[in-house]
Protein backbone atom coordinates (compact mmCIF):
# COMPACT_ATOMS: atom_id res chain seq x y z
CA UNK A 1 0.00 0.00 0.00
CA UNK A 2 2.80 2.24 1.04
CA UNK A 3 4.56 1.52 -1.82
CA UNK A 4 1.79 2.38 -4.12
CA UNK A 5 1.55 5.71 -2.67
CA UNK A 6 5.11 6.33 -3.31
CA UNK A 7 4.64 5.40 -7.05
CA UNK A 8 1.62 8.15 -6.94
CA UNK A 9 2.91 10.73 -5.58
CA UNK A 10 6.00 10.45 -7.99
CA UNK A 11 3.29 10.04 -10.80
CA UNK A 12 2.24 13.98 -9.81
CA UNK A 13 5.50 14.68 -9.83
CA UNK A 14 6.37 13.81 -12.99
CA UNK A 15 3.39 14.95 -14.80
CA UNK A 16 4.08 18.29 -13.10
CA UNK A 17 7.53 18.25 -14.67
CA UNK A 18 6.00 17.16 -18.07
CA UNK A 19 3.30 19.78 -18.32
CA UNK A 20 6.12 22.36 -17.42
CA UNK A 21 8.31 21.32 -20.48
CA UNK A 22 5.21 21.44 -22.25
CA UNK A 23 5.24 25.03 -20.99
CA UNK A 24 9.12 25.78 -22.37
CA UNK A 25 8.23 24.51 -25.66
CA UNK A 26 4.98 26.48 -25.85
CA UNK A 27 6.73 29.89 -25.01
CA UNK A 28 9.87 29.47 -26.50
CA UNK A 29 7.53 28.58 -29.83
CA UNK A 30 5.50 31.79 -28.71
CA UNK A 31 8.18 34.34 -28.53
CA UNK A 32 9.75 32.91 -31.86
CA UNK A 33 6.58 33.76 -33.59
CA UNK A 34 6.28 36.94 -32.43
CA UNK A 35 9.41 38.00 -33.06
CA UNK A 36 9.37 37.38 -36.72
CA UNK A 37 6.04 36.68 -37.48
CA UNK A 38 5.56 33.21 -37.61
CA UNK A 39 1.86 32.60 -38.30
CA UNK A 40 2.40 29.00 -38.49
CA UNK A 41 4.26 28.13 -35.46
CA UNK A 42 1.92 30.56 -33.83
CA UNK A 43 -1.30 28.34 -34.63
CA UNK A 44 1.20 25.11 -33.58
CA UNK A 45 1.49 27.17 -29.63
CA UNK A 46 -2.26 28.24 -30.16
CA UNK A 47 -3.14 24.40 -31.13
CA UNK A 48 -0.98 22.43 -28.30
CA UNK A 49 -2.70 24.83 -25.68
CA UNK A 50 -5.33 21.72 -25.99
CA UNK A 51 -2.81 18.97 -25.15
CA UNK A 52 -2.01 21.04 -21.84
CA UNK A 53 -5.02 22.18 -20.97
CA UNK A 54 -6.15 18.04 -20.71
CA UNK A 55 -2.93 17.02 -18.90
CA UNK A 56 -3.70 19.60 -16.38
CA UNK A 57 -7.02 18.57 -16.01
CA UNK A 58 -6.00 14.87 -15.70
CA UNK A 59 -2.89 15.74 -13.19
CA UNK A 60 -5.73 17.57 -11.26
CA UNK A 61 -8.34 14.49 -11.20
CA UNK A 62 -5.12 12.04 -9.95
CA UNK A 63 -4.47 14.25 -7.35
CA UNK A 64 -8.14 14.85 -6.27
CA UNK A 65 -8.00 11.20 -6.11
CA UNK A 66 -4.86 10.60 -4.10
CA UNK A 67 -6.61 12.88 -1.63
CA UNK A 68 -9.88 10.71 -1.84
CA UNK A 69 -8.30 7.10 -1.34
CA UNK A 70 -4.44 7.94 0.48
CA UNK A 71 -5.80 11.04 3.10
CA UNK A 72 -1.75 11.94 2.89
CA UNK A 73 -0.68 14.36 6.02
CA UNK A 74 2.50 16.43 5.81
CA UNK A 75 4.69 17.25 3.02
CA UNK A 76 3.13 14.58 0.97
CA UNK A 77 -0.89 16.38 1.75
CA UNK A 78 1.55 19.86 0.55
CA UNK A 79 2.62 18.31 -2.25
CA UNK A 80 -0.84 17.47 -3.37
CA UNK A 81 -2.56 20.87 -2.42
CA UNK A 82 0.79 22.34 -4.36
CA UNK A 83 -0.01 19.60 -7.28
CA UNK A 84 -3.73 21.49 -7.80
CA UNK A 85 -2.04 25.22 -7.60
CA UNK A 86 0.83 24.08 -9.65
CA UNK A 87 -1.37 22.73 -12.40
CA UNK A 88 -3.19 25.76 -12.38
CA UNK A 89 -0.23 28.46 -12.86
CA UNK A 90 1.18 25.90 -15.63
CA UNK A 91 -2.12 25.95 -17.44
CA UNK A 92 -2.33 29.80 -17.52
CA UNK A 93 1.37 30.08 -18.36
CA UNK A 94 0.52 28.00 -21.43
CA UNK A 95 -2.67 30.18 -21.80
CA UNK A 96 -0.30 33.03 -22.02
CA UNK A 97 2.01 31.69 -24.32
CA UNK A 98 -0.80 31.31 -26.54
CA UNK A 99 -2.41 34.90 -26.21
CA UNK A 100 1.55 36.12 -27.16
CA UNK A 101 1.11 34.03 -30.14
CA UNK A 102 -2.68 35.19 -30.71
CA UNK A 103 -1.11 38.72 -31.14
CA UNK A 104 1.51 37.31 -33.90
CA UNK A 105 -1.41 36.14 -35.72
CA UNK A 106 -3.71 39.15 -35.59
CA UNK A 107 -1.45 41.32 -37.46
CA UNK A 108 0.72 38.81 -39.76
CA UNK A 109 1.72 39.91 -42.39
CA UNK A 110 2.26 43.12 -40.19
CA UNK A 111 4.84 42.56 -37.37
CA UNK A 112 3.19 42.94 -33.82
CA UNK A 113 6.13 44.43 -32.34
CA UNK A 114 6.63 48.42 -32.99
CA UNK A 115 9.67 50.07 -33.81
CA UNK A 116 12.16 50.63 -31.20
CA UNK A 117 10.95 47.45 -28.98
CA UNK A 118 12.13 44.20 -30.51
CA UNK A 119 15.20 43.96 -28.55
CA UNK A 120 12.98 44.52 -25.21
CA UNK A 121 10.75 41.85 -25.87
CA UNK A 122 13.12 39.55 -27.07
CA UNK A 123 14.96 39.64 -24.09
CA UNK A 124 12.05 39.05 -21.91
CA UNK A 125 10.87 36.28 -24.57
CA UNK A 126 14.37 34.77 -23.46
CA UNK A 127 13.77 35.36 -19.71
CA UNK A 128 10.45 33.38 -19.68
CA UNK A 129 12.14 30.72 -21.64
CA UNK A 130 14.83 30.24 -18.57
CA UNK A 131 12.31 30.54 -15.96
CA UNK A 132 10.13 27.47 -17.65
CA UNK A 133 13.18 25.52 -17.99
CA UNK A 134 14.07 26.96 -14.08
CA UNK A 135 10.61 25.26 -13.00
CA UNK A 136 11.20 22.02 -14.80
CA UNK A 137 14.55 21.35 -13.05
CA UNK A 138 12.80 22.98 -9.66
CA UNK A 139 10.09 20.37 -10.01
CA UNK A 140 12.40 17.96 -11.08
CA UNK A 141 15.04 17.88 -8.69
CA UNK A 142 13.25 19.93 -5.84
CA UNK A 143 16.47 22.33 -5.54
CA UNK A 144 16.06 24.88 -3.31
CA UNK A 145 18.38 27.23 -5.02
CA UNK A 146 15.85 27.20 -8.01
CA UNK A 147 13.53 28.95 -6.07
CA UNK A 148 15.68 32.29 -5.58
CA UNK A 149 17.07 32.59 -9.44
CA UNK A 150 13.60 32.03 -10.77
CA UNK A 151 12.20 35.10 -8.62
CA UNK A 152 16.14 37.27 -9.82
CA UNK A 153 14.86 36.62 -13.44
CA UNK A 154 10.86 37.80 -12.46
CA UNK A 155 12.73 41.29 -11.24
CA UNK A 156 14.41 41.69 -14.38
CA UNK A 157 11.44 40.86 -16.15
CA UNK A 158 9.22 43.40 -14.34
CA UNK A 159 12.46 45.76 -15.11
CA UNK A 160 11.64 45.27 -18.59
CA UNK A 161 7.83 45.39 -18.48
CA UNK A 162 8.02 48.90 -16.69
CA UNK A 163 10.46 49.86 -19.62
CA UNK A 164 7.50 48.76 -22.52
CA UNK A 165 5.45 51.38 -20.75
CA UNK A 166 8.02 54.24 -20.56
CA UNK A 167 9.26 53.68 -24.37
CA UNK A 168 5.48 53.64 -25.15
CA UNK A 169 4.42 56.37 -23.18
CA UNK A 170 7.53 58.50 -24.75
CA UNK A 171 7.80 60.01 -28.03
CA UNK A 172 10.71 57.64 -28.85
CA UNK A 173 8.63 55.09 -30.52
CA UNK A 174 6.68 55.45 -33.11
CA UNK A 175 3.51 53.61 -32.99
CA UNK A 176 0.11 53.99 -33.79
CA UNK A 177 -2.79 52.59 -31.65
CA UNK A 178 -2.37 49.28 -32.69
CA UNK A 179 1.24 49.30 -32.09
CA UNK A 180 0.11 50.41 -28.49
CA UNK A 181 -2.29 47.79 -27.91
CA UNK A 182 -0.27 45.17 -28.61
CA UNK A 183 2.73 46.43 -26.80
CA UNK A 184 0.75 46.83 -23.65
CA UNK A 185 -1.05 43.16 -23.75
CA UNK A 186 2.77 41.63 -25.03
CA UNK A 187 4.21 43.25 -21.91
CA UNK A 188 1.60 42.07 -19.35
CA UNK A 189 1.43 38.74 -20.77
CA UNK A 190 5.27 38.20 -20.23
CA UNK A 191 4.56 40.07 -16.48
CA UNK A 192 1.77 37.85 -15.64
CA UNK A 193 3.77 34.71 -17.47
CA UNK A 194 6.52 35.40 -14.49
CA UNK A 195 4.35 36.27 -11.49
CA UNK A 196 2.79 32.48 -12.76
CA UNK A 197 6.32 30.97 -12.68
CA UNK A 198 6.92 33.04 -9.19
CA UNK A 199 3.39 31.49 -7.67
CA UNK A 200 5.03 28.07 -8.72
CA UNK A 201 8.18 28.76 -6.35
CA UNK A 202 6.13 29.39 -3.39
CA UNK A 203 4.15 26.31 -4.03
CA UNK A 204 7.46 24.44 -4.02
CA UNK A 205 8.66 26.59 -0.99
CA UNK A 206 5.55 25.85 1.02
CA UNK A 207 5.65 21.57 -0.20
CA UNK A 208 9.75 21.62 0.81
CA UNK A 209 9.00 23.55 3.84
CA UNK A 210 5.87 23.98 5.09
CA UNK A 211 6.35 27.77 4.21
CA UNK A 212 3.53 29.97 2.04
CA UNK A 213 6.15 32.54 0.64
CA UNK B 1 -16.39 14.68 15.67
CA UNK B 2 -18.91 14.32 13.07
CA UNK B 3 -20.31 17.83 14.32
CA UNK B 4 -17.00 20.05 14.75
CA UNK B 5 -16.63 18.53 10.91
CA UNK B 6 -20.04 19.81 9.89
CA UNK B 7 -18.85 23.24 11.90
CA UNK B 8 -15.51 23.38 9.68
CA UNK B 9 -16.98 22.86 6.79
CA UNK B 10 -19.81 25.54 7.67
CA UNK B 11 -16.89 27.81 8.71
CA UNK B 12 -15.15 27.57 5.41
CA UNK B 13 -18.24 28.21 3.51
CA UNK B 14 -18.65 31.92 5.69
CA UNK B 15 -15.35 32.40 5.37
CA UNK B 16 -15.60 32.13 1.30
CA UNK B 17 -18.82 34.45 1.86
CA UNK B 18 -17.04 36.92 3.80
CA UNK B 19 -14.38 37.39 1.31
CA UNK B 20 -16.46 37.77 -1.79
CA UNK B 21 -18.56 40.33 0.07
CA UNK B 22 -14.95 42.21 0.14
CA UNK B 23 -14.65 41.83 -3.31
CA UNK B 24 -17.66 43.09 -4.24
CA UNK B 25 -17.01 46.07 -2.21
CA UNK B 26 -13.68 46.38 -3.27
CA UNK B 27 -14.95 46.51 -7.49
CA UNK B 28 -17.38 48.91 -6.48
CA UNK B 29 -15.10 51.51 -5.06
CA UNK B 30 -12.39 50.69 -7.10
CA UNK B 31 -15.27 51.35 -10.35
CA UNK B 32 -16.31 54.67 -8.77
CA UNK B 33 -12.80 56.00 -8.12
CA UNK B 34 -11.93 54.94 -11.97
CA UNK B 35 -15.00 56.93 -13.29
CA UNK B 36 -14.89 59.53 -11.36
CA UNK B 37 -10.86 59.84 -10.86
CA UNK B 38 -11.23 59.57 -6.91
CA UNK B 39 -7.56 59.19 -5.44
CA UNK B 40 -8.34 58.93 -2.21
CA UNK B 41 -11.53 55.91 -2.74
CA UNK B 42 -8.88 54.89 -5.02
CA UNK B 43 -5.93 54.50 -2.05
CA UNK B 44 -8.96 52.92 0.01
CA UNK B 45 -9.06 49.63 -2.36
CA UNK B 46 -5.43 49.68 -2.61
CA UNK B 47 -5.26 49.61 1.14
CA UNK B 48 -7.53 47.22 1.61
CA UNK B 49 -6.69 44.58 -0.63
CA UNK B 50 -4.16 43.42 2.10
CA UNK B 51 -7.23 42.59 4.39
CA UNK B 52 -8.20 40.07 1.46
CA UNK B 53 -4.87 38.65 0.90
CA UNK B 54 -4.74 37.85 4.24
CA UNK B 55 -7.81 36.34 4.47
CA UNK B 56 -7.67 34.29 1.42
CA UNK B 57 -4.14 32.61 3.30
CA UNK B 58 -6.10 32.06 6.65
CA UNK B 59 -8.99 30.58 4.89
CA UNK B 60 -6.11 28.17 2.83
CA UNK B 61 -4.37 27.14 6.13
CA UNK B 62 -7.86 25.97 8.06
CA UNK B 63 -8.73 24.20 4.62
CA UNK B 64 -5.28 22.37 5.09
CA UNK B 65 -5.67 21.81 7.96
CA UNK B 66 -9.05 20.33 7.54
CA UNK B 67 -7.83 17.87 4.69
CA UNK B 68 -4.92 16.30 7.25
CA UNK B 69 -7.35 16.39 10.24
CA UNK B 70 -10.52 15.32 8.66
CA UNK B 71 -9.37 13.56 5.54
CA UNK B 72 -12.82 14.46 3.96
CA UNK B 73 -14.16 11.92 1.15
CA UNK B 74 -16.72 13.06 -1.73
CA UNK B 75 -18.51 16.28 -1.84
CA UNK B 76 -16.54 17.13 1.25
CA UNK B 77 -13.79 16.34 -0.27
CA UNK B 78 -14.09 18.56 -3.52
CA UNK B 79 -15.24 21.23 -1.03
CA UNK B 80 -12.17 21.88 0.74
CA UNK B 81 -10.39 21.54 -3.19
CA UNK B 82 -12.90 23.90 -4.28
CA UNK B 83 -11.84 26.04 -1.23
CA UNK B 84 -8.51 26.71 -2.19
CA UNK B 85 -8.85 27.24 -5.92
CA UNK B 86 -11.91 29.94 -4.99
CA UNK B 87 -9.92 32.28 -2.44
CA UNK B 88 -7.18 32.09 -5.22
CA UNK B 89 -9.64 33.56 -7.47
CA UNK B 90 -10.95 36.00 -5.14
CA UNK B 91 -7.65 37.08 -4.17
CA UNK B 92 -7.27 37.78 -7.87
CA UNK B 93 -10.20 39.39 -8.19
CA UNK B 94 -9.02 41.76 -5.52
CA UNK B 95 -5.91 42.36 -6.94
CA UNK B 96 -7.43 43.65 -10.30
CA UNK B 97 -9.83 45.53 -8.44
CA UNK B 98 -6.69 47.12 -6.85
CA UNK B 99 -5.37 47.32 -10.34
CA UNK B 100 -7.97 49.63 -11.86
CA UNK B 101 -7.73 51.34 -8.78
CA UNK B 102 -4.27 52.13 -9.57
CA UNK B 103 -4.96 53.40 -13.13
CA UNK B 104 -7.36 55.87 -11.07
CA UNK B 105 -4.55 56.82 -9.15
CA UNK B 106 -1.45 57.03 -11.81
CA UNK B 107 -3.77 59.15 -13.86
CA UNK B 108 -4.92 61.78 -11.17
CA UNK B 109 -5.89 64.69 -11.57
CA UNK B 110 -6.39 63.67 -14.84
CA UNK B 111 -8.78 61.54 -15.72
CA UNK B 112 -7.43 57.37 -16.98
CA UNK B 113 -10.87 56.85 -19.23
CA UNK B 114 -10.34 58.14 -23.03
CA UNK B 115 -12.87 60.40 -24.44
CA UNK B 116 -15.69 57.98 -25.76
CA UNK B 117 -15.13 55.12 -23.84
CA UNK B 118 -16.55 56.15 -20.32
CA UNK B 119 -19.96 54.49 -20.86
CA UNK B 120 -18.33 51.22 -21.80
CA UNK B 121 -16.27 50.91 -18.61
CA UNK B 122 -19.12 52.09 -16.28
CA UNK B 123 -20.96 49.31 -18.10
CA UNK B 124 -17.98 47.24 -17.52
CA UNK B 125 -17.89 48.14 -14.26
CA UNK B 126 -21.45 47.40 -13.08
CA UNK B 127 -21.35 44.26 -14.83
CA UNK B 128 -18.33 43.16 -12.63
CA UNK B 129 -20.34 43.80 -9.45
CA UNK B 130 -23.21 41.84 -10.66
CA UNK B 131 -20.76 38.74 -10.93
CA UNK B 132 -18.85 39.65 -8.10
CA UNK B 133 -22.63 39.65 -6.18
CA UNK B 134 -23.89 36.59 -7.91
CA UNK B 135 -20.78 34.75 -6.31
CA UNK B 136 -21.97 35.82 -2.98
CA UNK B 137 -25.15 34.37 -3.63
CA UNK B 138 -23.73 31.44 -5.08
CA UNK B 139 -21.59 30.34 -2.08
CA UNK B 140 -23.92 31.36 0.65
CA UNK B 141 -27.15 29.73 -1.15
CA UNK B 142 -25.63 27.87 -3.44
CA UNK B 143 -28.28 27.48 -5.83
CA UNK B 144 -27.53 26.01 -9.35
CA UNK B 145 -29.22 28.75 -11.48
CA UNK B 146 -26.76 31.20 -10.49
CA UNK B 147 -24.05 30.03 -12.23
CA UNK B 148 -25.56 30.46 -15.51
CA UNK B 149 -26.74 34.25 -14.48
CA UNK B 150 -22.73 34.63 -13.89
CA UNK B 151 -21.76 33.09 -17.19
CA UNK B 152 -24.18 35.14 -18.90
CA UNK B 153 -22.70 38.19 -17.32
CA UNK B 154 -19.61 37.39 -18.47
CA UNK B 155 -20.00 36.88 -22.38
CA UNK B 156 -21.87 40.49 -21.55
CA UNK B 157 -18.46 41.51 -20.47
CA UNK B 158 -16.52 39.88 -23.24
CA UNK B 159 -17.97 42.04 -25.90
CA UNK B 160 -17.74 45.05 -24.12
CA UNK B 161 -14.11 43.88 -24.51
CA UNK B 162 -13.82 43.43 -27.55
CA UNK B 163 -15.92 46.84 -28.09
CA UNK B 164 -12.69 48.95 -26.19
CA UNK B 165 -10.22 47.44 -28.73
CA UNK B 166 -12.61 48.18 -31.31
CA UNK B 167 -12.97 51.84 -30.31
CA UNK B 168 -9.43 52.64 -29.41
CA UNK B 169 -8.00 51.12 -32.85
CA UNK B 170 -11.08 53.07 -34.77
CA UNK B 171 -10.57 57.26 -35.26
CA UNK B 172 -13.74 57.47 -33.44
CA UNK B 173 -12.29 58.05 -29.89
CA UNK B 174 -9.33 60.63 -29.72
CA UNK B 175 -6.62 59.13 -27.19
CA UNK B 176 -2.53 59.64 -27.01
CA UNK B 177 -0.41 57.07 -25.79
CA UNK B 178 -1.47 56.95 -22.39
CA UNK B 179 -4.91 56.83 -22.83
CA UNK B 180 -4.47 53.62 -25.29
CA UNK B 181 -2.16 51.85 -22.90
CA UNK B 182 -4.63 52.87 -20.07
CA UNK B 183 -7.99 51.45 -21.74
CA UNK B 184 -6.48 48.45 -22.80
CA UNK B 185 -5.18 47.73 -19.42
CA UNK B 186 -8.26 49.06 -17.79
CA UNK B 187 -10.64 46.70 -20.24
CA UNK B 188 -7.93 43.32 -19.76
CA UNK B 189 -8.05 43.77 -15.85
CA UNK B 190 -11.97 43.91 -16.10
CA UNK B 191 -12.00 40.60 -18.41
CA UNK B 192 -9.78 38.62 -16.04
CA UNK B 193 -12.68 39.82 -13.20
CA UNK B 194 -14.88 38.03 -15.07
CA UNK B 195 -13.05 35.05 -16.08
CA UNK B 196 -12.04 34.45 -12.85
CA UNK B 197 -15.75 34.64 -11.80
CA UNK B 198 -16.33 31.90 -13.99
CA UNK B 199 -13.65 29.90 -12.78
CA UNK B 200 -15.38 29.89 -9.01
CA UNK B 201 -18.80 28.98 -10.87
CA UNK B 202 -16.89 26.07 -12.27
CA UNK B 203 -15.48 25.42 -8.80
CA UNK B 204 -19.22 25.61 -7.70
CA UNK B 205 -20.39 23.13 -10.12
CA UNK B 206 -17.59 20.49 -9.23
CA UNK B 207 -18.52 20.82 -5.91
CA UNK B 208 -22.13 20.37 -6.25
CA UNK B 209 -22.29 18.20 -9.44
CA UNK B 210 -18.77 16.77 -9.18
CA UNK B 211 -18.42 18.25 -12.73
CA UNK B 212 -15.78 20.70 -13.44
CA UNK B 213 -17.30 22.91 -16.32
Amino acid sequence: MRKVFQQELREVQDRLVLIAELVVEAIEQATTAFGSSDVTLAEQVIDNGERIDTLAGELDELTIDILARQQPVASDLRLMVGALRMSASLERMADLAQHIAQLARYRYPESAIPQGLRKTFTKMGAIDVQMAQGLVALLRDQDPELIDQIRDLDDDLDELHAKVFEKVLSDKIRADATGVVDATLASRYHERFGDHAVNITKQMNFFLHGDLN
